[in-house]
């Protein structure tokens, strides 16, 4: 374990977290806009800010942030929440300012380390995370070996194909998880549904998948309907994955997933119907357990340098 | 490396190949029938007359065998191929008939191993390998460490779903890849163009994919037809792979897969077409090196106890 000071960030496409972290405690922390349609030259400069608080004291910067994210170069490929950004030197700009190591990771490779060293999953060898958000992320631990794979692109769950003539993706694809499950799209769901039936989600202006959970624990039908689909596809990915990977622990994290029992339920109830040999396998599927802290704290423990990349 | 002599087994529903390995070279090898009817009694002894000529210069005895195998506990829970194996111990018995160390090892991670440390995929660190014939198989090297999963059965390709809707499988899922791309598939997906097409393919009795193969290289629009469908649905279930695991390098094997170009060109297009960031990543999709070798040699890596389980 680090027992230095580090600062941990953790960009998402409406705000910037960061926080001063000792020995996978957080000491102090900050949040900020990302001001994400502004471009990358604006973001940066709020980057900047939300570590300029707490570097005095820190021996190094990690970051997690959305996207395609080569950690070895230092450098964002691409990043689907923040308008323009292509292969911008992130590391490189953050060293420059403050004259301290730095790395970038992707985000949720980030809350995956956070939840596995400090969290859900800890001591567990064999882990798959997802977040489910406006986006759908995944990251894995291998027979107690972060995965990063080839590139550091490793983990794109929400980029898996539950369909292959599903609807378009937004990557392009066809079909995808996140077509189905995100936030938007689970949204675009309960209207399709609210134009048919009776519910209590007529009563709001702008619905979001929070609302949609609210009404549903409350006793809506339609609302529970929703989670209901929801939980199926996302039960058929999570069987892809225990398929694949075999893992101990699923942690499902990320704003969509607070909603609980009438999402956990059907993801449960479809991965044991799905998953080739279920009752030989011992597996869990639960939520994760340092909240917002997970990605700054994962962030940090891959700055500090205790993985292998 | 292992210096020592060992005995390698690969059990299929067909033969039982068996091999005296060295240094990871074969030095004398045995081809029997398995008699996979005939149940696990029967079965146990075409093995135990597979491993017999080998035994007495061997240090021990490396098997790999098709289902979920328990590899701690030495026991096939369940084989697909194999009638009427369910949770047969079958380290015990072969222990007690050899008195010589015995380790067991899903068939497919025995071929990724033996590719791995000795052919197409040597060198790599993250490394997912496929197998296509009666069933599809899969298995995979993230980070230099073989994945086995929480409970050995990772890798399981052939019944990853690409349409959450599709056609029952015979595992109980709907929509595996399996149920797309598995040789008796192949042949019906052949059957039924012919009905409604002029093709070379209505002089043969019995379609095997290997015949549709060579028609479709010899110029036979209906079978380039089906390798092509069939390369693009293997192209969905590899965009999934590259997606999740981000490896340098995909392996295609099995019997199908020595279709060569008219299968691995749509593979390749669909892959191009369909994952995330492939203009960013770099990987590879090429076929096996080692043939039928493979899995004995990957069972004697394995039973040589160079892996970590």
């Amino acid at each position: 374990m680090a027992k230095k000071l580090f600062v941990g960030v953790d960009i998402g496409g409406t705000n910037i977290k960061s926080a001063l972290v000792e020995n996978g405690k957080i000491k102090k922390k900050r949040k900020l806009p990302t001001k994400a349609n502004l471009g990358p030259e604006r973001v940066i400069v709020q980057i900047k800010s939300a570590i300029k608080p707490f570097i005095t004291k820190a021996a190094g910067i990690g970051i997690g942030i959305a996207g395609i994210i080569d950690s070895q170069k230092g450098i964002v490929r691409f990043s689907p929440n923040l308008s323009e950004w292509h292969n911008i030197k992130l590391v490189k700009a953050l060293k420059k300012e403050f004259n301290k190591p730095v790395r970038i990771i992707n985000d949720v490779n980030a809350i995956c380390l956070g939840e596995w060293q400090y969290g859900a999953a800890k001591g567990y060898k064999n882990v798959f995370l997802f977040t489910l958000g406006t986006g759908v992320g995944g990251a894995a631990i291998c027979e107690g070996v972060p995965l990063f794979g080839a590139n550091g692109f490793s983990g794109e769950f929400g980029h898996s194909v539950i369909k292959f003539n599903g609807p378009k993706c937004s990557c392009g694809n066809y079909g995808c998880l996140e077509r189905y499950v995100g936030a938007k799209y689970i949204v675009a769901n309960a209207k399709r549904k609210m134009r048919k039936k009776i519910t209590s989600l007529k009563n709001y202006k702008k619905l979001t998948p929070h609302i949609i959970a609210q009404e549903a624990k409350k006793g809506d039908k339609v609302s529970k309907e929703v989670f209901t689909e929801i939980g199926f596809y996302i039960g058929i990915g999570v069987s892809n994955i225990i398929a694949l990977f075999d893992p101990d622990v699923v942690i499902i994290s990320g704003g969509v997933s607070r909603a609980g029992r009438i999402l956990f339920e059907p993801i449960r109830k479809t991965v044991r119907k799905r998953v080739l040999g279920a009752e030989h396998r011992n597996y869990k599927i639960i939520p994760g357990k340092l909240g917002d802290d997970a990605g700054v704290l994962g962030a940090v423990y891959f700055a500090s340098g205790l993985t292998s990349r």
